[in-house]
């Protein structure tokens, strides 16, 4: 939340080339602002201030650009220069650079950083990148379990620098097993001659290094935590995740669930891509999909094209019969799929939910209906259309909200990510049937009340 | 994450009323897993677990709970028995239960609680819900900036017990403005004679009281915060919101964006309402509103009807035309709708997105086009409708994917919620696009080429 007026300074400045002026300024600047900004000017520039940050404040504004935009800013750099922010970044978010870099890079960085990162950089390289091993750091602090307080706080005070988080310690034994864990709060109020073993709580709360991203957050939102310890299958206590990581892992779920809803794949930088392919790419699989899958409703208007000959007022109410049960079928997936998401929505209540919905589908249907048939009568002077229309839009509506939870449900149960079952999905299925209705709809009201209905009447097949 | 077994097992013991063993697994327990235990039982058996409870440990469980839940489980108790709850709940999760209560019985329970609560509370009660004062607790452990690091070690001892941080200490000065911040870090490796005013942090990130949730949870976020502190006009420190209320307000506004996009309106609790009419309510404004865009389709078929009357085909490809302009819409849509949420789009990229995501719309629009002309052609032998359809596809397709970016990008301009402008809008507004380029071409190409066409052929005005 940078005003105005200060990126404005700092252009000048750039411009007239003060470098001093401008390093005391972004020396007192918090490093979030900073990226915010370099998002608001050219990469040229973005280049020129970076160099102008002592290496520590540089690597803090690098860990919170994304990953992608990483990259350009250090391109130009030598490897003496990467390295020396490299060694200021936190283990997590040099990880994340490598895993945007050619590996020959890597590889050259690597070898160039201090020893002791990289047997733990290269073990941290090999995890999924959504997974609790590719979010964790290992930059926290352990105890053992048989020390006294007072030792444990100099163990603090002596590792907590460099850590992550100090205000989580984890104990373990010499095999580095979780065994328990303490908060500083806790460890600063406790006598201290006492054990640690006597004082901590031995109930952790810990995730698998394999556990996929979300489900990490979750699990920190869940308990309140401010960090979780992942541990390999042997309870071993491997990194920590901490909450902000967790913040930014919804924030990206967020995205991804939104996109899916619409028919986009998952990518990773959305915004802005390399190639025009690039953006069409995410977009095709659902839009071809579906596509076929309306070929469908115009065969179902084939079948009848019988009635539209006869009367051809019978085309105009497709468009809004198509568009509102459409409309009605996306409002049932996000209802199901966000409950689902939420845990809102559970074995319990799902009864009560397709029953609750359905019948939400049947009342918007009869409102939705009435308003129709008397618009349709007002247009048309059909009494006869107006009624196929207004009773083929309450049941087509009530048929879609049942459509539009039933399907996300049926994925979840199958064990298919519900959000798979995207809004043009859904939309498709809901055309078929309501196209199918109304022309069964139309057919036996046109056909027994009407008297102008010529000989090529009825379904063409 | 409590396992089946367990649930059972406690089922099991409530059955034959083992209250004892009951009462030792659930001391066990950590209250997020009772409080997810108690979503899966039926009314009655939660109220018996809550009675099985410790105060502590009850108030500690109900803080887990959906507030609207909340209610329906202290309902039977005394008020006695609910003030000794509240006693051990924090004080921003009593305030988020009493805006579900009706305001006699709050007012009751507020004379029966301590009398240092009452101002504190009365003054909470009043802020709006979704904003950083409805969501602040004011909990929290302040130091005055005179003080030195001994006596701030001692405060935090003495006052920390019942914070809800004690990680962040807030200075400030006699009035209460904000002066300063430290962390429990700084503070306990700081040296002990050193003056709190001399190893502060001056420049301290705070939020205004009367800010929405959602930019509170983002600034937490963007400067990976446990917490920000609530200030009013003056400065004056009125509260903090810490991290895991920043991680609950992101999850509640996923929910509410995937809703909006699919014309949902925000309500209080969105899975299982009170009554059908509730259901129906949050769906009905959206539908009407496209019924009625939607019958402007229905009148563009009624323009060009003479051309379905001369070639009925032309109607078969009106739904997936329809349905591919929707989703393309859509899909700009929430990867608008996203970028600006997350602030991936600003000014800088914003003439790049919409020239991107347009050309997309034309690439996408180039294979679907296609595809459907080459099924087209096959399905009905008619290359000049082939043709046609297949053009059609192509420029509709692009034009869709500009307006689904545009609009948003408008209404975000025009300082309008960009979610507002939702799925069902986009897609009416695309739909009339899409069937007048459609006729436009149908018309175009089978008049000028076609030797088929009736005398009824052209737009019927």
């Amino acid at each position: 939340m940078l005003p105005k007026k200060d990126i404005l300074l700092l252009k000048h400045l750039l411009v007239h080339k003060k470098n001093e002026e401008i390093k005391t300024i972004l020396a007192k600047l918090h490093p979030a602002d900073i990226a915010e900004m370099l998002g608001e000017i050219k990469n040229v520039n973005k280049k020129i201030f970076l160099r102008l940050l002592d290496t520590e404040k540089a690597a803090e504004v690098l860990e919170e650009l994304e990953p992608s935009e990483r990259l350009t800013l250090i391109e130009d750099m030598t490897e003496a220069e990467i390295v020396k922010i490299l060694e200021n970044m936190s283990v997590d978010e040099i990880i994340d650079l490598f895993q945007e870099m050619p590996n020959r890079q890597v590889e050259k960085l690597l070898s160039r950083l201090p020893g002791s990162y990289y047997d733990e950089l290269k073990t941290l390289l090999k995890m999924a990148e959504d997974t609790a091993g590719g979010l964790m750091t290992t930059d926290f602090v352990y105890l053992f379990s048989d020390i006294t307080v007072s030792d444990a706080i100099d163990v603090v005070r002596q590792f907590g620098q460099d850590a992550e988080t100090i205000y989580y310690l984890y104990v373990v034994d010499e095999a580095k097993h979780l065994m328990g864990v303490l908060s500083l709060r806790e460890l600063i109020s406790a006598p201290r001659h006492k054990k640690i073993c006597d004082i901590m709580h031995k109930k952790v709360v810990s995730v698998d290094v394999g556990l996929d991203q979300e489900e990490v957050a979750k699990t920190i939102s869940k308990y309140s935590l401010l960090a979780v310890p992942v541990v390999d299958k042997q309870n071993r206590l491997l990194g920590i995740v901490t909450v902000d990581d967790a913040l930014d892992v919804m924030e990206a779920e967020d995205t991804e669930d939104i996109h899916k809803m619409a028919g986009i794949s998952p990518e990773e930088d959305v915004v802005l891509t390399s190639s025009i392919w690039g953006a069409s790419k995410k977009r095709i699989f659902w839009l071809v999909v579906c596509l076929l899958g309306d070929l469908l409703s115009g065969m179902v208007i084939d079948v009848y094209s019988g009635i539209l000959q006869s009367v051809v007022a019978v085309a105009f109410f497709i468009p809004v019969l198509m568009a509102t049960g459409g409309n009605v079928g996306t409002q049932s997936l996000a209802l199901a799929v966000r409950g689902i998401a939420t845990g809102e929505l559970n074995t319990k209540n799902l009864t009560a939910f397709i029953k609750e919905e359905t019948l939400a589908g049947l009342n918007v249907g009869i409102i939705c209906g009435l308003v129709l048939a008397v618009v349709a009568f007002i247009w048309q002077k059909n009494i006869h259309l107006s009624m196929s229309v207004g009773i083929s839009m309450g049941i087509a509506l009530m048929f879609s909200a049942f459509i539009g939870i039933l399907i996300p449900m049926l994925f979840n149960f199958l064990k298919i990510d519900p959000a798979v079952a995207s809004g043009p999905f859904i939309t498709t299925v809901v055309d078929v049937c309501t196209l199918v209705i109304y022309f069964t709809f139309s057919m036996a009201f046109l056909s027994r009340f009407s008297g102008k209905l010529g000989p090529g009447f009825g379904p063409g097949i």
